[in-house]
């Protein structure tokens, strides 16, 4: 442990890289202390991740679930926040270089959270995009909305098919929920908007490797939601591995299955700017840190949620990369760090201990999955509680009101309020198809 | 006259080309009769554009202003829509070219609407983006909240200063709505979220050719407007023309003004598409029409709207470039068309007569002006009836509600709802720097 590196008392340098769930609370833990902390972010807003597949579907728009990081920082004096994307950290040096200039710290967090990983594939990228960001969500809806628009005009029924088939690779949350939510979109939103075709006759692929559907809650949940979407009409292909993705389909195994719409919800990995330490990652290129959170040669950077390959000392279980994980990570180096501030460090520090507070999952239409310790729910319950825990979460982003309206203004009327196709449809149908 | 080239009887193919105020009432203004009639639009949305500078200054999002036009017109059973750029008209051949292929028309109902016009000066658009479309909005507002992102970190005086300045070219409802909008956003919602920069600091310069600012309206309103916005600190250049435009300032006259904000709402001109028609244009480029809104030689063609260059045949006024006017020449020229299915047409066709309801625009926080009639109105009198003028505009768009909430939460708030950076800003940030 070599903690006395850092040298102590006031006016120590905190440089924390990402204003997400991690970041966030880690810049507040910092509020009352007499830290000078700097908040780096590529983005000006912090991003409700949880709900970004709604924004994929067109029942929620952006701004229902980012909130500018200043705003939320901006009574905090020890605070300072900086858009900009960090390229390069020099742990020796340390210092980060941003925006071209360079930055020195005596405190490094790094919350950078984590971007799709297409498994060595990134080719795959263009023709199957992710959902990780507020453009990627734009870019899903464009594409889900186009389909249907182009449909409408397709002479030839196999083409008119292949644009209404939605392949979604990858069974977690995400995938469930998106492929869940295409699937309502198709059978119950835009049928009556259509005059040449059924919108019903979609299909809706979910693709998933294991043998079980988000494997990272309890298995009846698990089960009962492949059933909901079954009936939904979602095709769920278990123990099924994606052998090749091109922009018109992917082939699994032997099949070959016609698709102009693929989506990737299928794994995630470290961002690049890890890879700049020279630190040991895991395979999914996350940072591996010691019971403190912070690198073993170096106690004063602290590698936090996502971007972390944590394990919790206590249960030996790793820690999982969800919003808890990265908060509750977030509020303990905010502990650690302000005790050292104070010189009241203990060494060595008392390990991380996660509490996990339980996981839900949005099945479909008024129905969701919910495990919450020994209790597990489902149907219109689990929905009411995965609302209201969601809601909950979104208290002080100050639209909190209008994202429960919309969900009941949606839920009660199966309408959509956001089904706008931005950017350059024109451009976007040629590239579709000189793709091919 | 010659309507007799119209083959009557019913199934009339009726096109309609844009889904704006004029080609949605044409559109629906057909409903019970038996023509077939298949509006195309570039944009699978209708758009409210009095609204689109509060989606450019983050105060609402661009699904609160745009409604899919399918929903619009989903129970219509007589209308198909289809999303499509026409690139071409054959009069002769009576046929329109879309999405590279041709479409032919009985009755073709031209409401394409206006683009930005640089009066010659197309170079000017990537330094000085216009506020025609969703796109244009976001791009504004990119530009808008970078600026202080950027002017937060730099060192030099002089180059913080002209990331601070802002300057609007042309003086009218849009121009007018843009600068009050900017200051109010400087100076009332940001101060708070910088810690290094007064954003109260900033400049907003409206430059205008005329004397007055909003010509289309009273003069009274105009002069009370130009106090109100004085007042706020917006800097008014009247009689003054923009010699010209780079991405780091403009220059009038003598002067130079350096500024990295630069917004264009000067003029409008017609679609490039009016000139694949071969007939006489306007200098705007809109096309002249009779007093029943055809061509002279082409009575089976109308245009309505912006596209249009018409004259009241009663009053001799040119009727104005506002929605009001695309509303009254769409059901205009649909209750022309459907007498003419029914074979009741009169020769010559009644002329179209324009009823002005009145103007009204937003001059800022609380405060606005409305002509209606006799009556004059501003303050915050005037601000209630843009209020609820415009949220009854917004009936059956299901969001009302919504627009209106936001409307109440930032002006007691001084909030903006919407201030999120989309599309990728480093990039943005690069291009910026590397224009220059």
């Amino acid at each position: 442990m070599k903690s006395d590196q850092i040298s102590k008392g006031a006016d120590r340098r905190v440089v924390i890289i990402g204003g997400g769930f991690g970041g966030l609370h880690a810049a507040q833990g910092l509020a009352n202390t007499t830290a000078k902390v700097t908040l780096y972010d590529r983005r000006n807003y912090h991003l409700f991740q949880p709900l970004l597949y709604q924004v994929a579907t067109a029942e929620l728009e952006p701004n229902n679930i980012a909130f500018p990081i200043r705003k939320i920082l901006n009574k905090q004096k020890n605070c300072d926040v900086a858009l900009g994307e960090v390229t390069s950290i020099d742990l020796n040096g340390k210092k980060i270089t941003v925006n071209g200039g360079e930055v020195f710290y005596d405190y490094l967090i790094m919350a950078t959270g984590a971007r799709q990983s297409y498994f060595g594939h990134d080719e795959y990228r263009d023709c199957a995009p992710g959902l990780k960001s507020v453009d990627d969500a734009l870019e899903i809806r464009r594409r889900v909305l186009l389909a249907f628009e182009e449909a409408e005009w397709e002479k030839d029924a196999a083409a008119r098919q292949a644009k209404l088939t939605f392949v979604i690779v990858g069974g977690g949350p995400t995938g469930m929920e998106l492929a869940g939510a295409i699937m309502e979109l198709a059978s119950k939103t835009l049928p009556t908007d259509f005059h040449n075709i059924d919108t019903r006759c979609a299909r809706v692929i979910l693709i998933q490797g294991a043998d079980r559907l988000v494997p990272g809650m309890p298995e009846d949940l698990a089960r009962r939601a492949q059933r909901v979407l079954e009936k939904s009409g979602v095709e769920i292909r278990l123990n099924t591995l994606v052998t090749e993705v091109t922009v018109d389909g992917v082939s699994v195994g032997e099949e070959r299955i016609a698709a102009e719409n693929i989506f990737w919800a299928a794994g995630v990995q470290g961002q690049a700017v890890s890879g700049t330490m020279g630190v040991e990652l895991d395979r999914a290129s996350r940072v591996m840190v010691g019971p403190d959170m912070a690198l073993a040669d170096h106690p004063e950077v602290f590698v936090i949620g996502d971007a972390a390959a944590a394990v919790d000392a206590i249960t030996g279980k790793s820690i999982p990369g969800v919003a808890q994980g990265a908060i509750q990570a977030g509020d303990y180096v905010a502990r650690i760090i302000a005790g050292e501030i104070k010189g009241k460090n203990s060494v060595p520090r008392p390990a991380f201990q996660y509490r996990d507070k339980g996981s839900m999952a949005m099945v479909g239409r008024g129905n969701a999955i919910a495990a919450i310790g020994k209790t597990h729910l489902g149907g219109f319950i689990g929905w009411l509680t995965w609302n209201f825990v969601h809601a909950m979460f979104l208290i002080g982003f100050g639209n909190k009101l209008i994202v429960v309206f919309e969900w009941f203004w949606n839920y009660v009327r199966h309408t959509r309020q956001s089904r706008l196709i931005t950017g350059d449809p024109k451009v976007h149908i040629k590239e579709l198809r000189c793709n091919k």
